[in-house]
């Protein structure tokens, strides 16, 4: 468990979508959030009060939440200042980096010193077996997307509130950092061995009651050159009943590298494809859009979708998710 | 580099799988072993001298290799002895386990005080970035199969043999930790953070002169529900101009998990479908048949297969591999 409330450190944020860690917790929890800490140059806020190291101690934060991404893997110095500093003030730090906090000699020498716990959430203490492709009991959904950060998280988070409210049996499962942080619990499944890809999710979302729901997160995309491995692992152990395709109209690109988007029929299709080998029932339930840079054509969008697939097609943050229930209440 | 020869340990292998990487360093590299070390109650042996460390010491043995899995990943009391043993007697030990050798107390204290090398295959000291997906120049044939354990090494291996006796440009590309000890080079990848799977293979086999062929071992398969991930991460990685489905017939159910084995055409297509994703050039060149296990059907099955896919069926331990090799010319 991570001590709450959090201040949550963007650094030197170069975007919007840099911060999106801290975005998450900031819009899923935001009782959780009492500050965030930028740095002069950062190009992004999270518009909520800005503090200090010790006005964020003052305030009562007890967790300093790294919520940016640290470009290229590497930890900049700054940031190791930072951290110690945090450290010292007594806040416990919470990370989600590739790297564990204790491999950084002067964060290691202070959270000892200071008696203050560290929390790697990319990294599992728990030794996971190789999959075993057998059928669970109980139901699950995952959202699949035509790219990375299209809006999987909050999809699979918005569907699980709507369930709530419709009192349905749900949990969501996260499978990334950010995820973790939101639902104090979860997998970083890209920070997974390889081999223990499906064999983790099986572990995540376990056997379970007839008419419980599993809402598991989904990572990057099966036509991202980076991340496809890690998606077909994750559908594999998924073994979902339902899914949503997660999608950010006029996006040009996949996300970091040099390919064109799939289309949404395509990632419906190779979902199919993949998923029925772990279960054959697999069903497309609808698309998710994330109108957040279309919000003009919004509705254009959606209803052209929609009638293209002949399926459900909403934005989870802006719309009533009644449609989606009502398809997962008939599985 | 691992100091040669090898004895080859065996612990009490319950059948032939099990000693499949001791099984094909003797094969490859019969001259670097110099004998095999089994319990009694082995079921599985290679037919060369049974030696005791002391034996093997005094014929000149340099290393002592694990080539026996750890059922469940676990090390067994038994071997501990038996490695403490052999440091003791001033060989280095080499594992492709997924536990570090130096992570058993015993093992970690003897290595120090006999000042001996533990070569942990399945570990990298690189720091790998995620896959960018961009063309390299060179040529690219990947193994793939049907199930795990069909023979993508060996083909692999086959391959790079024919290709150097035609004077073409070669390299095998080791993915495992038996081809690493076979090539004294590669990337165990199924032991990569998943994150970095498809970016460690484009490390693995960069950029090369237009006529050099790189051959990379296949891991598992796309239809296996524990390591398709794996599979697909190591294919957008390879972005293969050519490849070779591995198969062997008779086989009922997919290694180790209750699923059917894949058809091969369902392998050739999943394979280019996946594939064009970093090559659009990607094609199959032929099939690769295991028949060690159905020897007096095997011209039947050859030539059956070969007819319905109209391409060549070759087993690569016992036939030339011309008709192959023409094909990689002509790409």
């Amino acid at each position: 468990m991570i001590s709450k409330p959090y201040l949550l450190f963007l650094g030197d944020a170069k975007d919007d979508l840099a911060i999106k860690t801290a975005a998450g917790i900031n819009y899923w929890r935001p009782d959780w959030c009492i500050g965030q800490m930028s740095f002069p140059n950062a190009k992004s806020s999270l518009g909520i009060r800005e503090m200090n190291v010790k006005e964020a101690v003052a305030n009562g934060a007890k967790t300093f939440v790294i919520g940016v991404v640290n470009a290229g893997g590497v930890m900049p110095d700054e940031w190791q200042s930072v951290i110690v500093e945090a450290i010292s003030a007594g806040m416990d730090i919470a990370s989600g980096m590739h790297s564990r906090l204790s491999s950084f000699s002067e964060i290691a020498k202070a959270s000892k010193q200071n008696n203050i716990k560290l929390h790697d959430l990319r990294f599992s203490e728990k030794q996971f077996q190789t999959g075993k492709g057998i059928k669970r009991k109980g139901k699950r959904l995952l959202t699949v997307g035509t790219d990375c950060s299209v809006g999987k998280k909050y999809t699979a988070l918005a569907i699980e509130r709507a369930m709530r409210t419709s009192q349905m049996d749900v949990t969501f499962k996260a499978t990334g950092q950010t995820g973790i942080l939101i639902a104090e619990n979860g997998i970083a499944i890209d920070a997974i061995v390889s081999d223990f890809i499906s064999g983790a999710v099986e572990w995540l979302s376990p056997d379970n009651i007839d008419d419980h729901w599993d809402i598991i997160e989904g990572q990057g995309s099966l036509f991202h050159p980076s991340f496809a491995g890690v998606s077909l692992g994750l559908l594999h152990g998924s073994q979902p009943d339902a899914f949503i395709v997660c999608h950010e109209p006029n996006r040009a690109n996949m996300r970091g590298v040099d390919a064109p988007l799939p289309s949404i029929q395509e990632v419906i299709d190779q979902t199919i494809q993949n998923g029925k080998l772990t279960n054959k029932k697999i069903q497309c339930i609808g698309i998710a859009l994330n109108t957040s840079n279309c919000k003009s054509k919004a509705d254009e969008y959606k209803l052209e979708i929609s009638k293209k697939y002949n399926l459900p097609c909403l934005d989870p943050i802006q719309d009533s998710l009644d449609p989606f229930i009502e398809i997962i209440k008939s599985i």
